[in-house]
């Protein structure tokens, strides 16, 4: 355990992760109505009732503790341990029956992420890990691999879209110059990377809740996580992540990032 | 059972189905070689012996039929039964680690397919189906939804970089009147199709062994697929594809993707 996480939290955040999934997993290709929340993004009934489970964990085994999440906003954002809960990160993949969204939890301690999980409630995969605990998936640990530089490497985003501007010409110049780049993997790409698969997620367009837990995941499989900056992510970063399982892919596509930005 | 069809061919794509996925299953997350093709598209152990297996089988129990496939070329393909074979169609997804590849086995005659087996390995989920034969998802009949226009699609396909030049324009103006689009799902995106949760899968740059049993799974479960002039797939058909749950959707999707084409 990292000095960091207390080890209660990481028990409570498998808790929150068992109730969060198996919500997702009753409402999960069944006739949901899909509503379209004011940033134009869909929401359900599963998205809205597993981060109230979540919340309802959390009021009550840690009381003190604040919440950052994606469908309910923000409560005591001020504290030292505060939770980023992404219910269902991909929503699309989600309402279109795919089973390759997933459970974000991250907690923070002072803004910075301690522990993360990334659960896929369909194939029951689950990451857990942070700065300072080694990534395990199902118990078993989690590790990167070696990629000596951005032409070796694997690419992953959710999609071309999430890219404005500047942005996409910095994203287009990186994908140039990957060995190969594949999108629509939501949070299961950065799983993939801590478990040594995938080289480089980069992404932009994102929320603290949408990053804190796979920035702690990769962490805790020895890879490196920052803003598109070169800056450690925290829970007031900016919305723009470069993480990565080998430090000279980052340094490499970090420079590429900046080239004309 | 279709005219088109002759039972114990059904029995024989099972059965291919079962041998393909058997060995992608052994490889799948496992240190794997990868090849780049002369197409720069990759390749590995488990495509080319996946594939292998299959042809055996064939060979063995229907010995005057045709083979397309991808890794292992033609035979026989002027017969009147021909087995358009993917051993793993989302190759770029098998090698990353993301269990969204499937294992594609179209039976055509004359050119035209008469039956289609999507496979998906890992998640263990088979939709078989044809013209003339109910599609079925593991056994349980599987069903289009209803989509009264574009605007209410949910649209996939596999990358925007599968689309060059007009076709790239074309694809632009369909997903800006679609309601939802997402990238990433490979072969996966037809099944959701024929199982009801995606509207629309529209792609370009594919061949016959892509198409062919995606095709003849939407239209056993009562979805329209053709090329993007609204002729039906066939064997010989060109590299685009419209395939929808609702002939309605369709037929806007031709429209838009004709209009300045």
């Amino acid at each position: 355990m990292t000095p960091g996480c207390p080890p209660e939290f990481v028990a409570l955040a498998h808790r929150l992760a068992d109730a969060a999934g198996e919500i997702a997993r009753r409402h999960f290709r069944t006739r949901l109505a899909v509503d379209t929340k004011p940033d134009h993004t869909p929401v359900t009934i599963a998205d809205r009732d597993a981060e109230a489970a979540m919340r309802e964990l959390i009021a009550r085994e840690a009381p003190g503790h604040g919440v950052f999440g994606e469908e309910h906003g923000s409560t005591r954002t001020d504290a030292e341990f505060v939770w980023a809960l992404d219910p269902i990160d991909g929503t699309k993949a989600f309402i279109t029956g795919l089973p390759t969204f997933g459970v974000l939890i991250a907690l923070t301690r002072a803004g910075s992420p301690v522990l993360g999980v990334i659960d896929q409630p369909v194939s029951r995969e689950r990451w857990i890990g942070g700065p300072g605990m080694p990534t395990t998936l199902n118990g078993r640990a989690a590790r990167v691999r070696d990629c000596p530089g951005l032409a070796q490497a694997v690419l992953y985003a959710t999609t071309p879209d999430m890219f404005q501007g500047g942005d996409l010409a910095a994203w287009d110049r990186l994908r140039g110059r990957a060995a190969l780049t594949r999108y629509g993997a939501d949070c299961y790409a950065y799983g993939l990377l801590a478990a040594g698969f995938v080289d480089l997620v980069v992404e932009a367009n994102l929320k603290p809740y949408d990053y804190c837990a796979p920035a702690a995941v990769a962490l805790g499989a020895g890879g490196v996580a920052t803003d598109w900056a070169g800056a450690p992510l925290g829970i007031a970063s900016g919305s723009r992540v470069v993480v990565a399982g080998d430090g000279r892919a980052h340094a490499e596509a970090l420079a590429c990032l900046r080239a004309s930005a």
